[in-house]
């Protein structure tokens, strides 16, 4: 079994690069760099993949950063949102269509090395801002690719997205049982020399650790604290 | 009205092009670098944008080609098949899943600049070999990418393909009412100073220019005669 995978390098990708290590799949991990400002994940990505010992590729598809303006993710002229994801602000952190390029470019090589599934870790945290995260996107996708091979491919290549319908609590809980050790991951938006703390990615980080019971290493400089402390 | 025109340079996406323009359409024209072996084809669209006042962009995903091993067009060890087409040794031309990631990609683009449309000049002659050229992948493929802009567009944003049923006979004799000087465009996959005349890309070129009665002023190395002088 193999598995072409899209992982950034943060903690939701990387668990799910050890989750599909441990079910057995013959490992690719692909990383897009799409213009992201800081290159921090990239660097945790070629790491784990030293780790896992998954054959690793950046795709290079920043020239086409320009022509997606207006997210804080690419663009350096719009101010990174700080808060919960939940929050309205954190709309600005969508690139368009970004899930559909990625998935698209992913199944060409799985094609290409005849791979058995695309796998990619969206999960239900991002449904309400994300569309191209909702389970309707992943399974229309899905369809749409494997009408696009009718032919050539036969076989049973598909998008697999294991936590598509559990939040990131549970992607940490997984996390857990398998032994990631989640402070070589990288999260933060910002891309200083630590996590910041407090923007939407590593709010939502520390939270899903706390959920999930995970002793977080991570240093912060402004941690958020959950539970009693809070 | 805006339309993003994924535009290669050849007979097919110049017609688009110039159909875009006399309908109406604010065009910006994107084309891709896939890693193709020639670029003849790019400067063609470069040619005309600038006849058309069309915005241009080339987006580089040549870095990706690696990765999508296997097909004549991007891998220098596979060699240019001659002939027709419709002959199965034209399947080495298919790039794995190029249509899916070049409409995700301009779909992107899209959503960005507040588009109408995103067009593209697939037709029928490619349905035989190109799964991702036949209408169905065509529809499912729209049906994807509207789902996931759920909310953040809720506009008539589509794919617009207005040779998806008609052969490119039918292209060249809608590019000789809008007078296309189709001299100007590039077809041959061999990308020497000329066209060769006698690749699969170069052949049925001169076949539509002959069904459609256009006065075809290019250069081959090797005419092709069709009708009564063949």
């Amino acid at each position: 079994m193999k598995a072409i995978a899209i992982v950034s390098g943060g903690m939701d990708s990387i668990t799910l690069a050890y989750r599909l290590k441990a079910d057995g799949y013959d490992l690719h991990m692909i990383t897009f760099n799409y213009g992201q400002r800081h290159l921090k994940e990239i660097e945790s990505a070629q790491y784990f993949a030293e780790v896992l010992g998954a054959q690793h590729d950046v795709i290079d598809i920043s020239n086409i950063q320009p022509l997606l303006k207006g997210s804080a993710l690419t663009d350096a002229s719009v101010e990174v949102p700080h808060g919960h994801y939940a929050e309205d602000t954190m709309k600005q952190t969508v690139v368009p269509n970004r899930n559909a390029i990625m998935i698209s470019m992913a199944w060409g090589v799985a094609v290409a090395e005849e791979a058995d599934v695309v796998a990619l870790a969206v999960h239900s945290g991002d449904h309400h801002i994300y569309p191209d995260c909702r389970p309707a996107f992943i399974d229309s996708m899905n369809a749409a690719l494997r009408i696009g091979m009718e032919g050539h491919r036969t076989d049973g290549l598909h998008i697999y997205a294991p936590y598509l319908n559990v939040d990131k609590g549970a992607i940490a809980a997984d996390g857990k049982k398998l032994g990631v050790p989640y402070e070589k991951t990288w999260t933060c938006y910002e891309g200083g020399e630590i996590h910041c703390g407090q923007c939407g990615a590593c709010v939502e980080r520390q939270e899903a650790f706390f959920l999930a019971g995970v002793d977080d290493k991570t240093p912060y400089r402004v941690p958020q604290v959950f539970g009693e402390g809070a």
